[in-house]
Order: structure tokens, then C-alpha cells, then sequence
């Protein structure tokens, strides 16, 4: 049976999502323990990588397997095999020809800004930490450029390998809750550091320093050299996959 | 001049705050951190202690100064000379004669569980993961039990050297947010572990091993042998001192 399962992580410790030789990854870890609770090598299918830091709410992994371990139970005896940092919250039967990549509909990504004169520990690595003041009406105005298909190739990372660079973003949502502000991103699918390349040309916008049509601008020169920073990963979460 | 800071911390990689030997604690960070900051041996006074790995949100402080330093420019300055997982969050001048300790009238304390069958990688360290299901109603009904003046010897830790163990409960508030439960405690002060170990005793009266009366039963028996487990430190956190 093929078998999918929601993971959640912190990236912290991680030399990011995907396998590596000799590195500590989520996906090296995950296929451990997924071979240990399944006591056979089993290949495993993720939904998408996340950078180096970045954490993770829903992320899915599919595997196929004919184990007699029971699904309720499933999800806890993987956890006893993966690392405090990592765990499986849920595991259901999908059809066979079901593909945690493939089948994706829509990915759902937050970027978390802890918005401080001064930093606070307890969002250390949690939070992208920001002392300055933003000007949220400017950034929601800057992000209309980028909703629908676009060829977002200024906003990819200068070592993907991609050629479509065409996406789709389908809602940028802007949410304050006291000194956090939470940036929703809602798409078919992103490409390498977009999110965060996003954020860091949005907040030279919220910051004054740009105008909001400085992110039309960036998006119609496809080229990254224009686009602001590459915002910390440390403020990024993989939230939700719809399948 | 009395200068009075706000700190929070992530108690996770500390041997409590109180400064030990050797031990690396929070309180010890913040004294040479302050000493480094002041560049002058100076004394720091604390609104109070917390056991290994509990957190905090509001923790007080407070030491005689000449410095020259803006205060607000001071959290950063003592910040830079702090490690990642402490911070301070505000600093202002009190009263010659205000102490951290001795001046506080009420301490809020959470206590944070994560109420699911699996385990949540993304709050370890941050709430007590409990996986069987919890009667909130249960739960209050015990806590009705413990407010007001009462002598608490039962809460209190096996190896605190206080006498007095008399303490005053203002509130305990419970409030539920998806599978996350909080535990408001408002109080004049508290005994050690006071709080982990009604916790842990409000705990199986909510899984339905012992009735609400129970926690009447076990403050009356005057004896920490009758009261439940003390619970992890890692769902605790000082949130506030109120002055």
C-alpha cells in the first residue's frame, strides 16, 4: 500500500531538506527512520525541499509498503526513531498512483517576522528578528504585482538549475498579531529562495527605503541582481500541502 | 542610578537561573553580560528563580549604575554580550529603593501542553506534548480547590529549604487554542516546583485517574508524597511580574 505521511520539523540543525552525502538532512533522517520502523529499505517521495533552516508544519512524504504496523500507530513508532526536532503527526492510505510531489495542488508557506527594537530569545531561530518599523499598506501594495502566472526569475536563487521559471502565486496575506507579523504565501509551487527573496525586496519596500512599485520593477528585469536580500530562513515555514 | 530590565530566555540549555559553580546558568550569563556591558563588577538582583528548563517571557532585574549608556540602547548593548537564548526586552530607571525581588506584588506563570496523540518536533522543549485527552472541566473544578491563601506544602519540591510554605493563588485560568492548552497562574509568589507539581496532580484528575476533590485531599495531607508527578519543566514560563 502507499502510505502518506504529514511531517513537522525545526530546520535548525539541518543542512537542509534534501539528502546529502555525509550531512545531516530531514530527508536523511526521515529515510532512516522510515527503513528502521519498516525493517527494509524503503524508498521514500517528498512533497518539495526546504532550504537550509527552514522549518516545516506540513510536509509530506510518501512511501510504499506492505508492513502490518497499524496506521493509528504508525506515526509513533516512526517518531521513535527520528531525532526531538523532527516528527510524523499523521499517516493515511493514498491511492497507488499518488505522488507526494507530483499530486500537489497548492503549497502554503508562512514567513514569520518578530517586529522589535530589541531581539527576544525565546523566537531565537523561530522568527526573522526585525528592529525597524514596517509599513504594512505599503508592503500589501507592492505584493498585488506578483499575484497569477508570472516568470518570477528574478526572485530565484542564484544556484537553482530551474528553466521554467514561470509560477503561480495564488494569495500574498499580510496578518499582525501584536509585535509578529505573518506573511501567508498561498501557491502551486515556489521556486528556489522565491519566498524569501520576496521578503527581502518587500520589506526595503516597508521599510521606505523602495517603493512599492519597485517590486513590478524587479519582477519585469528577470534577473536576481535587482531583487532586495535573500530574507533569513530562519522565519520560514512550510505550512500546509493541498493535495 | 537603579536600573530595572526585562529578560526573557529559553531555559532549555541551562542549569536553572540561579548562579552555580562552574554550571552555565541564566542568571550567570546575565551578570557578565552586564559586567561587560557596564565594564565594572556589578551586582544584579533577580525577581527570582526558575528551575532547569522552565522559560521565561518577563523575568526581572535590577543593578545600581553611573553608566552613561542610553537606556535605550542598553538592551542592545547587554544583548550583544548575551548568547542567543537570552535577551533583554526593555530597560528603565526605578526608585533607589526598588528591588526585583522584594518589590514584586504578583508573578503570572503558563503552563503550556500540547494535547496530541503524537508528538509536535516544532514545540519540543517549548510545552509538555501529552497525548491522552485531557477534561478541561475536571481540570478547573480542582483548581477551585487551591485559590486563596493556603499553606502548599504539598506542591512544593522535596529538596526547597523554606519554612513558610504559606502562599497566596490569585487565579488559575485555563484556555484552550486548537491542541494547545494553557495554564494561567496568578500569584503573590510561589513555593519550588509549586506549579509543575499541580500540574502534574491537575493532570490525572483531567485523564480521569482521580476526581476533582483529589487535589482538595492532597493539599490538606500537607505532604508532597500524596500530590501527582512533578511535570516537565519545558512547558513553563514566567510570563510577568507584576510591581
Amino acid at each position: 500500500m502507499n502510505i502518506l505521511i504529514k511531517v513537522t520539523y525545526d530546520g535548525t540543525n539541518y543542512h537542509g531538506y534534501q539528502v546529502q552525502n555525509k550531512l545531516k538532512t530531514i530527508e536523511g533522517e526521515l529515510s532512516k527512520a522510515i527503513n528502521n520502523t519498516l525493517k527494509k529499505e524503503t524508498k521514500i517521495y517528498s512533497a518539495g525541499r526546504t532550504d537550509r533552516g527552514v522549518h516545516a508544519l506540513g510536509q509530506y512524504v510518501n512511501f510504499y509498503t506492505d508492513t502490518t504496523i497499524d496506521l493509528g500507530n504508525l506515526p509513533r513508532v516512526i517518531n521513535f526513531h527520528l531525532p526531538d526536532d523532527i516528527s510524523v503527526i499523521s499517516a493515511k492510505e493514498v491511492p497507488f498512483d499518488f505522488h507526494a510531489r507530483f499530486s500537489a495542488k497548492e503549497k502554503i508557506y508562512r514567513y514569520v517576522v518578530y517586529n522589535n527594537k530589541y531581539r527576544n530569545a525565546i523566537y531565537h531561530n523561530r522568527a526573522y528578528q526585525y528592529p525597524f518599523s514596517l509599513d504594512l499598506s505599503l508592503m500589501n501594495e507592492s505584493f498585488k504585482y506578483l499575484i497569477g502566472q508570472k516568470d518570477f526569475k528574478s526572485f530565484m536563487g542564484r544556484d537553482a538549475i530551474v528553466k521554467d521559471t514561470i509560477r503561480t502565486i495564488y494569495s500574498i496575506k499580510v496578518k499582525k498579531d501584536n509585535k509578529f507579523i505573518y506573511f501567508d504565501f498561498q501557491g502551486k509551487s515556489f521556486l528556489k529562495n522565491m519566498i524569501r527573496i520576496i521578503m527581502g525586496t518587500a520589506i526595503e519596500i516597508g521599510r521606505g527605503k523602495k517603493d512599492p512599485i519597485f517590486m513590478k520593477e524587479v519582477l519585469e528585469k528577470q534577473n536576481r541582481k535587482y531583487a532586495g536580500p535573500t530574507a533569513p530562513s530562519c522565519g520560514l515555514y512550510l505550512m500546509n500541502i493541498l493535495y
